[in-house]
C-alpha cells in the first residue's frame, strides 16, 4: 500500500480538482501492474494499473489507496474495471467520502470480489486537501514556516538567506509544487524580492498561481515574482492606486479588488474566490503579519514547519500577531510527523484549536 | 559503556566541584562490580566498584567514562587501585584533561595492563561542565527554553502554564537538579512567580541556589521562591533601594551589589561571583529579556529546548531582544540531540557561534 501512495504522490500538484490515488496489482507475491491518476481528463488509477497488469490481472489483487469509485464521471466507474479484469480481492485505505463517487466497496462485493479496507495514515493524508474540497467554501491551506529555534524568520536587518539549510528548502519546494498557488503579503515582497518559482527543480507541474495580498499595491513593478514562470495575482482593496494597478497589468498581473477587513483585503474573500477558480489547496508562505492573519482567522489546515538549529535571540518572528488571550484557544498540531531534513527538523501536522483537540480526546 | 554512563548520572547535581564518573567491572561477561562517584569526599567510581567486585576484579575489564586519575587528591589514585586489584584491562571513554590528574592511562600501561580508549559521546557530554570549569572563569551556563513552535512562552495576557506538557516538565527538573544554581529575571518572579523547587520530585540532591538578576530590587518579599527550599541569591546593583534590600534579607535572602551594565547588573560579574563560591554549572530559566542577554554576551554554553507542538501566533517570546545584525553571527547548536517527549520535541546542543562553526567545519 506504501507503494501505492508512493506512486500517487507522483502525481502532486497536478491532480487537482481530483484527489491524488496510487494503484498497485500484485499477483503471487509479484506486482504485475502499477498506475497512479495523472490528473483531470487522464485514467483514474486502477485502470492505469489494470493495463499494465493487462490479462494477468485475473485473479489478482488490487491495492488502491482510495476506496474505487462508483460512478460515470469522465471515465467509467473504476468498480466496473475492477469487476471486468476479474481480480480477485481489492485492498482499499481511504473510504471514498464524495457521496457522488462512493459505495465503490460495496459494488465489488456484490461482484464477489474479496474487500479488505486497511487503515494507512499515509493514505489519508494524501487525500486531505481533496476531502476538504468537497465540502468547504475554501481551499486546503497550508502555512510554510522556516525558522531558527526561537522562530525567528530573519535578523533585525533582514538578511533571511539562509536559515535553513538545502535540505530544507528543497523538501519546501515539493510544498510549492503541491499545491495550486503561492500566497505571500506584500511585506514578504519588498523585504525578500521572493521570485516564488513553483518549479525551481526543472520539474514541470500544472502552472502554479502566485499571488501577493497587497492592501495598497506596493508590489513594485520589477518584482522578481513577476517575471518567474506562472501566473500572478495580486488581491487589493477598493481604495488602491489606480496608476500603480495599470502598472503592474503591464507587467502581466491580475489584479482582483476585494473587500477590506481592518484596511487589508479579506483572506476570506481571497480564498473564496481561489475555491471559485478552482484551486483546492494554497499555501500561505509568509511573512509574519500574513500568517498571524490566517492563524487568528482560524483558516490554516495544516502546518510545514522547518526549524533550524540556530539561535537568533531577536529579528523578525515568524509569526508577527498578538495571538489568543488563553492557550486553550492556541493551535495544535495533530498527526504530527517529525523529521530530520539535513540540520534542521520539519515537523507536520493538521491544526486544531487547542480546547477543541483536549474536547475530542475527552470525548 | 553506557551503563557506566547511567551509573554516572545517578550522582547529577551532586559530585561538583567534581565530575560524574561512573564505572563497571566486567569478567567472563559478567558484570561484578559497579560503581559511581557520589559527590566531593567520597570515593571514585573505579575503588568503588573494584569494592563490589573483591577479589573476583582479578583478570576482569574495567570500564570507565573518565581516564582513571593519578593523582592524590581526597582519595589516593585511581590507577593504583586498579592496578592493586589486578585488573587485566581498562577500557576509559573521556581522556582526563586535567593536568594534574592525567596520566592515569600510561600509568595503567606501564604496569602491564591492556589499556583502551574509546570514544563515547554520552561520556564526553557527562563531564563537558567539569571540564569547563577547569579553564573557564564562570561557571557552565545552560539556558532552558520551553516554547510554543513559533517560539512563544506565553499568551499576550501572560497565560504560561502551561505551554509543554507533563513529560516535558519533568525532564526539565532533571536538568534544574544537574546544576549548582537556577538564575531568573525579576520580570518572571513579577510575571509568573515561579517556586524554583529544585527538588520537586521529592529527590535530594545537593542544595540548590536560586539567583535572581534583579537591577531594582523589585522581588516581592512575598514571592514564592523566598520560601521554597534552597538559598536565595539576588544580584542587583548599587543603586538599588535599601529598604527593598533590608526587607527581603528579612526573607532570608542574601543581596549582592554588583556593577551595572546598561542599568542591569552585570552577567559576567555575577557569574564570576557564582564560579568563586563554587557553582560549576548554572542554569538560565528566563525569562525572554535574561536570555537575551545572556545569549547577546556570548555566555551560554549548552541549550535545553522544550518545544511543544502548539502556534501561538503571538505573546511573549522566548528570547526577547535584538539578537545580531547578521545570520553569521547567530549561534548554532552543535551535537545536537532530538527527542520526543509526550507530545513535545526536546533539543539540546552546545552553542557556537555560526561563523566559528563554519571555519571549524572547514578546517
Amino acid at each position: 500500500m506504501l507503494r501505492a501512495v508512493a506512486l500517487a504522490e507522483r502525481a502532486a500538484g497536478r491532480t487537482s480538482p481530483n484527489p491524488m490515488v496510487g494503484c498497485v496489482i500484485v499477483k503471487d507475491g509479484e506486482v504485475i501492474g502499477e498506475g497512479w491518476h495523472q490528473g483531470p481528463g487522464t485514467p483514474h488509477a486502477e485502470p492505469a494499473a489494470l493495463a499494465e497488469a493487462g490479462d494477468a490481472a485475473r485473479g489478482a489483487t488490487a491495492y488502491v489507496t482510495l476506496e474505487p469509485c462508483n460512478h460515470y464521471g469522465n471515465t467509467p466507474p473504476c468498480s466496473e474495471a475492477l469487476i471486468a479484469a476479474g481480480v480477485a480481492e481489492v485492498v482499499y485505505a481511504a473510504a471514498d467520502p464524495n457521496p457522488l463517487a462512493a459505495g465503490g466497496a460495496d459494488r465489488l462485493r456484490a461482484a464477489g470480489i474479496r474487500v479488505r479496507h486497511v487503515l494507512v495514515p499515509e493514505a489519508d493524508r494524501l487525500i486531505r486537501p481533496w476531502v476538504h474540497g468537497l465540502t468547504a467554501s475554501r481551499p486546503y491551506v497550508y502555512a510554510k514556516l522556516a525558522m531558527s529555534l526561537d522562530g525567528r524568520t530573519a535578523t533585525k536587518t533582514g538578511e533571511s538567506k539562509w536559515i535553513t539549510g538545502p535540505e530544507a528548502r528543497t523538501h519546501g519546494h515539493l510544498l510549492r509544487q503541491r499545491t495550486d498557488a503561492i500566497i505571500v503579503g506584500v511585506e514578504t515582497v519588498l523585504a525578500d524580492d521572493p521570485g516564488l518559482d513553483p518549479r525551481p527543480e526543472g520539474v514541470v507541474p500544472a502552472p502554479s498561481l502566485k499571488i501577493v495580498m497587497d492592501s495598497r499595491l506596493r508590489t513594485p513593478a520589477e518584482a522578481k515574482l513577476l517575471s518567474t514562470p506562472g501566473d500572478v495575482l495580486i488581491f487589493t482593496t477598493g481604495t488602491a492606486d489606480w496608476q500603480a494597478e495599470d502598472a503592474l497589468r503591464e507587467q502581466g498581473a491580475e489584479i482582483i479588488r476585494i473587500p477590506s477587513v481592518n484596511d487589508r483585503p479579506s483572506l476570506s474573500a481571497a480564498l473564496a474566490h481561489l475555491k471559485e477558480i478552482g484551486c483546492q489547496s494554497v499555501m500561505i508562505e509568509g511573512g509574519g503579519t500574513l500568517l498571524s492573519s490566517v492563524f487568528d482567522d482560524g483558516l490554516v489546515d495544516e502546518v510545514w514547519a522547518y526549524i533550524a538549529p540556530l539561535i537568533l535571540g531577536g529579528g523578525r518572528p515568524a509569526i508577527s500577531g498578538e495571538g489568543p488571550d488563553q492557550l486553550a484557544s492556541a493551535f495544535t498540531l495533530a498527526d504530527r510527523q517529525v523529521e530530520q531534513l539535513g540540520t534542521d527538523l520539519f515537523i507536520r501536522g493538521t491544526l486544531q484549536r487547542r480546547e477543541e483537540a483536549v474536547c475530542s480526546q475527552a470525548s
